[in-house]
């Protein structure tokens, strides 16, 4: 039988101890994190109102923002899910593959740009992209238009969402709406709790993996209100990765500085958004965790590390807010027909 | 100025000689449909308990049914419309077409049999089909159970879902979730409330419309529950259709007198599930129905019975209820990946 003295240690060490070893982890965690915001942020003169967050969200799940009538938005940054595809690389018109694994649309808003190589400034910039790429939804913007203009409801909407312009309904205005709906994509986690102050939001062993993610120096890039999403850097900033073809925003600015450099990805809801890398070849997140520390910061992560890194991920799924599917109107005699070819 | 007396028979002939003009039309009407059933009507032996449905609708929304993940029943049945996908033939793996058009998920599991050349004995047994149809989702039994099983949420939920079965994860129970969750998708009517006694719920263009469609003999084959899906019919019993090469039926029996024979289609919500026929090559429903009148009744609808028709069909336009989208969870490391191949 276990005797009082040894008992009454084992009670100390189980239930004092961890709170010592935490001694400053909250702290130290909001010098380095932010909680997310408890409402959406939108951006300067394109205002959330009801009407145009209905609009997006219609758009979002149009198939008749795509050539074929076949993709939307929403085929590739699911919300059944993570937000994503959950693909190596996404499929688009005539089954061609896009060139770089689908970002998670949840808290995208928040990034300080869109794409892993940052050339869109913001979810209304980065929604006029897919509908026009030929491996994407490969439509036009005349096509678009058209499709949308021939729907008397749409043209009702778009003039309710977008009131008092002169001409509420064009291309960019799409991207507004769907930017807008965008923005409400939020998903807080037990992490924002802790954030907020609750210690006991997240359990010992995710405490152990947010210390462990701090300080071997994660947190230098994957920090603020996404984790992650707020600056550029290297791929292989130490070590080089294998097979690193992606020259990422080296193609946007041409800058050699920029060569393999991409933003980075936030973690919120990491466990949902695999296969991971902007090449989306690595499905296993603790793989990514290994590679990660070796080519950023020249670390070997030891399993136990790495198990506690992985905890601490598990804090930061969030609540996937309900979305009740649109009802969309149906095309008119002149809506332009689908087209596969 | 307008006299007295003629004001006074013009008030007679607007609004009393409507009345009678449709005298005897909700009883007419009556004898000929039947309002929707209030709720669901589950299959024997697949009873839909809650857990059952939400499972069905995860599966519904779930692209790992798909060898490529990248189709769901969604994809083609979408419930953000007509539960159709509004193209002439469907796309599936590897951008391949599908043999016909995709009938409408709304009500459908109150057709006598599922598929247009009624293959299929109910929807548990479609839903068995488009998961390993070449042409579709291109799965196989082995894969999809391989997925799901892979999943500890999926292993919980069928559990939960097929309470007290010895092995309640197997191919079978996949399609009676979906079969379960497709029974909940009944989209009532103003023509329901109609069939129930207020004659209020109907315009008067849209009475006439209902007493052309019975008189004029649509109703012969259009009745019942769904406004159709009661029975099996040649197509082009009086005059032969354009360019009817599909067989129908025939493919199904080998019955020479099933040649071109298909299930009548529903007509509730017809206005959202163009385009039509099963090679879904007619688009504008003013000429579905001159072409049925002629091919199935001998009849050249006149503009004005095609346009009180059109009218009555605005009525069977239901009130699609609220889906809120699923939360998929997460594969596991076992879980088999997408296959574009």
């Amino acid at each position: 039988m276990i005797g009082m003295r040894r008992f009454i240690f084992i009670f100390v060490a189980s239930v004092i101890a961890p709170t010592f070893a935490f001694a400053g982890l909250l702290e130290d965690a909001k010098d380095t994190f932010a909680p997310l915001p408890e409402k959406p942020v939108f951006k300067a003169g394109n205002p959330g109102n009801p009407e145009k967050l209905e609009l997006g969200k219609m758009l979002y799940f149009e198939t008749r923002l795509s050539k074929s009538n076949v993709f939307s938005c929403n085929s590739c940054h699911n919300l059944a899910g993570g937000g994503v595809d959950n693909n190596t690389l996404s499929t688009g018109h005539q089954w061609k593959v896009g060139g770089r694994n689908a970002p998670t649309v949840w808290n995208a808003a928040l990034h300080i740009s869109q794409f892993w190589d940052g050339r869109a400034r913001d979810v209304e910039a980065q929604a006029q992209g897919p509908i026009l790429a030929d491996v994407e939804m490969a439509a036009t913007k005349e096509l678009v238009m058209a499709r949308l203009l021939s729907i008397p409801e749409y043209v009702e909407r778009f003039s309710r969402a977008f009131a008092g312009q002169k001409k509420p309904m064009n291309y960019e205005n799409i991207a507004n709406a769907i930017g807008a709906f965008e923005r409400t994509l939020l998903t807080p986690s037990r992490f924002d709790k802790f954030l907020k102050g609750d210690e006991s939001a997240l359990t010992a062993r995710e405490k152990k993996g947010l210390r462990t993610f701090m300080d071997s120096g994660c947190a230098g890039c994957h920090n603020g209100v996404v984790v992650g999403g707020g600056s550029y850097q290297q791929f292989g900033v130490v070590n080089t990765p294998e097979n690193l073809t992606d020259k990422g925003r080296f193609g946007v600015t041409g800058d050699k500085d920029d060569m393999h450099v991409f933003k980075v990805p936030s973690l919120r809801n990491i466990t949902l958004t695999y296969p991971y890398f902007s090449d989306g070849n690595v499905w296993d997140l603790g793989e990514v965790v290994r590679i990660m520390g070796w080519t950023q910061l020249g670390a070997k992560l030891t399993d136990e590390e790495v198990g506690d890194i992985l905890a601490f991920f598990d804090s930061l799924m969030g609540d996937l807010p309900d979305i009740v599917l649109p009802k969309l109107p149906a095309s008119g005699k002149s809506t332009p027909k689908p087209d596969r070819g």
